[in-house]
């Protein structure tokens, strides 16, 4: 008590000066800005232009470049919604492979990626709009509409360039979401270090190829000019590029590892593994939420076009009625407000509204969001009862299923408001209800890549993979969880964890000897 | 070992091969971009003057949407403080309200509130300020002064317009902190369908009508053009429009649900509920804080005006003093540096210097802080202890009055330097101390109709919806924890959780059975 | 479940509601704002001047507080990192000790500390870069090169000013990153008011006197103009003046504090203390990260320097490879990816890159990303192995070692392409490799400063104060946790926490008295 009077006499006696002093008039500097100017008065017509110009190039450096930390963040929102969906004797592991996806990928995207994405085929295409100002700076010449091959390391063919930095940042952010979606569909039992290798060739050669053939100038994106399909594939920020390329992975991955022990009873039916930290989810939720402004306004990749509040308009409208619509679905279907149904409700209204949100107006993504609400419930249910797939986190109805469903919108309701230009077709791009079918073939036509590229691919790795490494934990670990085992480190060491779940788990050891669990031996 | 030792083969090629690469020259492009610019000499000084004009507004959109971004993420910190500070049997409740605020606020603000708050009135006038380069794009006539009337669906009278997308993503952001703040002060004993009914109703009407008198160019905007009374109702970034208006709902909401059981012992006296979660509640203020820089700067929205500097670091000291004298006054008093306080008086500081932000010097955000920092330690003692009002959050005394009294700091110590031509009056805003009485007499109206339009009728709107659909869980419901029974989901399934409190609960059935409960029956 | 019937009949009459009002054509405003535009057509040369100047101003003072913001947000990783480090019975205690610093910190910055770094020495000199907008708006005298002694309470001498309070603003939220790096060396032993007290110090005066001599115009930063050293030292973000002096002040403190009870067995050798919530750690961990592009590329503190491009993607691939690299060195050496070592690695190659990031390549920052993460390995062994020193979270090593390494990169790294006219010297800045040894030379001295004022002045200070007040809690509460003792509040009152540290530690009651546990008789 002593020391706190001590304390509280010591302010006192700062906050009497302080009160003294701020008699004393203040003066002023100009607290207001309104005086501040460079001009000198004697700047030439060029120079003028040339002092507009640089401010407008500022304010797109500054927009790229804030979009794009705050794409960055996607990582903690994937981090805390998986983590917290899963159980608590797996924390450590989920939450570290979440920061290692970035740190793999970032590393992955640098050696090789970008180089194969944005290192040819006439340079970026403006990611979907035509209408960047870094489009200018980009003048890398390729392969043409195969695979770039200039800019690996950020070295060769003049690529130590602040715009192509620039690009980078951008570029880089938006490929780690891919690199993320399928963690959470293997979370629980996946080797870390399978994860590991995943990313290195996510970043490295999935991801950048089919991005290059949609926002790298490659031939999906020219199938309009070329071919007269609508302005090509139109993916405004990755519904298809993006999510459902990580949706891809996912279903392949969950596929190829198997269900967790213990989810599917002896009849089959499923068990619920109820999230262990709730409020690290929904947090996790938001967080994602917020990123997404940047992740989709931030896509026109240039302050100057207007269009990106429409698209943060729609992206909140979209989210929102989303999560509020997969709501009131669970809680009339099951008597109760999911919370992690809510969640994935408004994920899946984001990723849905993901393509076509800057082509549409808030009407449509009123209802593009509603429908994904409903789609991700229906999909969830699916996934699990019909499909017997074990996909801890939904993401594969998130993006997956929303990710196309959001590729086709595009071509459905696009209003021919915005896209002159864009990939090299003059016009707004109109969707069928506005009267261009042949935009809706261009989108089908993505889809059948997905499948065929993103499916197909990602399905024979995980296979190659599992063959060669090993890509499942031990059933030892599984159950005693993949903390200790795999991290070296318990996720709450402090905390008293239950496993309820053990139990049910040896009473199904029978359905346990038949499950295919790969590489047990490995793992001794 | 093996495995390890391949990976780390596998990593000593690639560094080997990066370094052979980098000792080769780096062919540089423009490496600071000092070269970037889009002149191409034959500009007329009519392109030119659109080039300027186009770079400002460019960074007036990315101010706007990325401040705008920011106060979104406000959800993220008053969902970690709420939950933080309620106990852990009801995490999964509180934290999927205050979700859910989120996704019922912009679906009722998207299909109503926006178009009563600015469709009309003569548009929007600046938030405050009527500086906002936004302001030429909104011309929507309306009923003057009352209320407006388009903009429904953000559709009809040319609203499909990217300035009007941008200011309806703003104010969205803005009226959703007053979804939020009520629930605090009803969390771990209201229906959760009884949250949903009333974001509706705040998002809908109650929010965007008292918006509109104040912000939206209503009858309280134009008290200083009409009747004298210095720039009429000025409140730059919402503490009556946004703080005071949910501080009122929370008074009304916590006197018509009740205390929670077992909160107040027989004699009267109340029991402490400590937070469950003292990290998730620290970390929740913090992220409140960082948002509140955009909260208040974004509000110039004009990138131009940079007065929005000032703003910002007047927002930093209020809020920093608030805390600490909360801190000390709560050592000197009870003698430990109380965590709950600490964030609670660095909110209320915050809360403020939310009206006057734009309109004093540093060293008044000093005083104006700490005088909040007491005034929040002295109200929740009084709030609790005389009204015998169970707040959980202290959301009344943060918000509620800490909102009127920095309503009233606007009419004391407004310097003059700042707002010139808000409301369409000349001269800088000027309070009592600075010789404008009258702009203290506007303030005072602004008090007076917060307790009317802001108390009255959320209080009418409780006890309605009480009486029609019962607003609190059951007794049973509300001692086990209402994550079970009203979300279908416990927040930490894992976790060991404490319920000692269920221990005097139970000893108090006395004072238990004279507790008003309502609705009971009704959850059976 | 009739209720929720209402609720879905309600939404669903909207939802019908909104379908046919949606059918109406979309009377559109301007939906691309391709028509926005301020010009009247009457404009003269000089007013298009003066809209050019103030829309790059616009976007500057954009650039300022938006990356301001988010540097503050370090504050929040630093919060969960050293929390989640920590044991769950002193969770309270360092979370708030991590809001309480910034509380500290903003006061005593403003009271005395900005106007000690730069009220004097003829004004900012652009934060190490030279190239800041702002400069030209700051222009008080001073006492040239020892101190500043204009901006007390941001006060005097025509400090009330828009630029500066920008100013203010952006260095206050770096100088409070050097407030919060000791809390982490000293966790879960320091009394909370002796933070108190080193907060008020660090904010005052010790980070002030060293941010002036090298971001201040001091001499330091005046070495290369004046001695023909380089550019003089040159510290782009803040290796030296943030982190290294956190650092240097976290060694200093850890060393008169002395090791946590229990940390050290009877033969010497350390016991580890498993951090209570690894996925708080590594959340706090991509925050910081998130956080570190806006502190790396804000420093620019001009977004017409497109450098802040190249800044962003060096701070990217130098966080990556360092979390990469120290993941790979902790699974070869001890068989397990290390969580924390990896959130460390990634902080390592953070720190490290600091400095550096605006004078070298990707390539560079590649490499001294990847020997951050090595050295961060290395270091944190010694610190505990060999120096007997517990620092709980690693500040050590991160922030002193890494610090200093960063600052070291500059004379070595910078490849000359960048920094023309920085600290008044024309031409790039370059290191050892690009042929200047005179600028390696100015590093060193900024090394030996580090050691001198930043070391010593904090060892006396820590010691003084541990004379004067005491510095640490006695052995009774550090064994029960500080929460309820120093806070008056457990971190977890739900949830159940496991102590089995208790059980070693009275095992070690010899070796606990031999410890020099200052204070203890003043905590009875």
């Amino acid at each position: 008590m002593k020391r706190v009077a001590k304390i509280l006499s010591f302010i006192s006696v700062i906050a009497i000066l302080t009160l003294f002093i701020s008699t004393v008039v203040m003066a002023a500097g100009d607290p207001t800005g309104a005086s501040y100017t460079s001009v000198t008065g004697k700047e030439t017509l060029s120079d003028v232009a040339n002092a507009a110009s640089r401010a407008q190039y500022s304010a797109n450096f500054v927009w790229i470049m804030i979009t794009g930390f705050m794409v960055f963040f996607f990582q903690c929102g994937f981090a805390m919604v998986e983590t917290g969906f899963c159980r608590g004797k797996n924390a450590a592991h989920t939450i570290t492979m979440n920061l290692m996806v970035f740190l793999v990928g970032a590393i992955g995207y640098f050696l090789v990626g970008f180089a194969l994405q944005f290192g040819g085929s006439g340079g970026a295409v403006g990611l979907g709009t035509g209408g960047s100002v870094l489009n200018g700076m980009l003048s890398i010449p390729g392969l043409g509409g195969i695979l770039g091959y200039k800019g690996f390391f950020l070295q060769s063919g003049g690529t130590y360039d602040a715009g192509i930095y620039a690009l980078f940042f951008f570029q880089m952010v938006f490929m780690d979401t891919t690199c993320t979606i399928p963690t959470g569909a293997v979370a629980e039992r996946v080797k870390y270090s399978a994860v590991v290798i995943a990313s290195f060739f996510i970043s490295m050669i999935y991801y950048p190829v089919f991005g290059n053939w949609v926002w790298g100038g490659g031939w999906m994106a020219t199938l309009g000019k070329n071919f007269g399909l609508g302005h090509g594939v139109v993916d405004f920020a990755g519904s298809a590029v993006v999510h459902s390329m990580g949706g891809m992975m996912a279903i392949a991955a969950a596929i190829v590892i198997g269900p967790r022990i213990g989810k599917f009873k002896k009849d089959g039916t499923a068990r619920a593994f109820p999230g262990h930290h709730i409020p690290m989810a929904v947090v996790g939720t938001i967080i994602l939420f917020f990123c997404w402004f940047s992740f989709n306004a931030g896509s026109t990749l240039n302050a100057g076009d207007f269009r990106l509040a429409v698209v943060a308009t729609n992206t909140m409208i979209a989210g929102a009625i989303g999560g509020l619509v997969a709501m009131f679905y669970m809680w009339g279907k099951y008597g109760k407000p999911d919370p992690s149904m809510t969640c994935n409700g408004a994920l899946a209204g984001l990723v849905a509204i993901t393509a076509p949100c800057a082509f549409v107006n808030a009407i449509a993504s009123f209802f593009i969001g509603a429908f994904a609400g409903i789609l991700v419930c229906i999909s969830v249910a699916f996934v699990e009862n019909k499909l017997k797939l074990d996909d801890p986190v939904g993401a594969i109805s998130v993006h997956a299923v929303n990710g196309v469903f959001g590729v086709l919108c595009v071509g459905l309701f696009a209003d021919g408001s915005y896209g002159d230009g864009i990939n090299g077709v003059a016009g707004g791009v109109k969707g069928l209800f506005y009267g261009d079918a042949s935009q809706l073939v261009a989108q089908l036509i993505a889809v059948g890549v997905l499948i065929v590229w993103g499916f197909g691919v990602s399905y024979v790795f995980w296979k190659l993979l599992d063959k060669v490494w090993g890509i499942r934990v031990s059933p030892e670990v599984e159950i005693e969880g993949c903390d200790l085992e795999e991290m070296g480190a318990y996720g709450y060491p402090d905390f008293q964890i239950v496993k309820s779940e053990l139990d049910f788990q040896k009473a199904d050891d029978l359905y346990l000897s038949k499950l295919k669990v790969k590489g047990t031996s490995l793992n001794a």
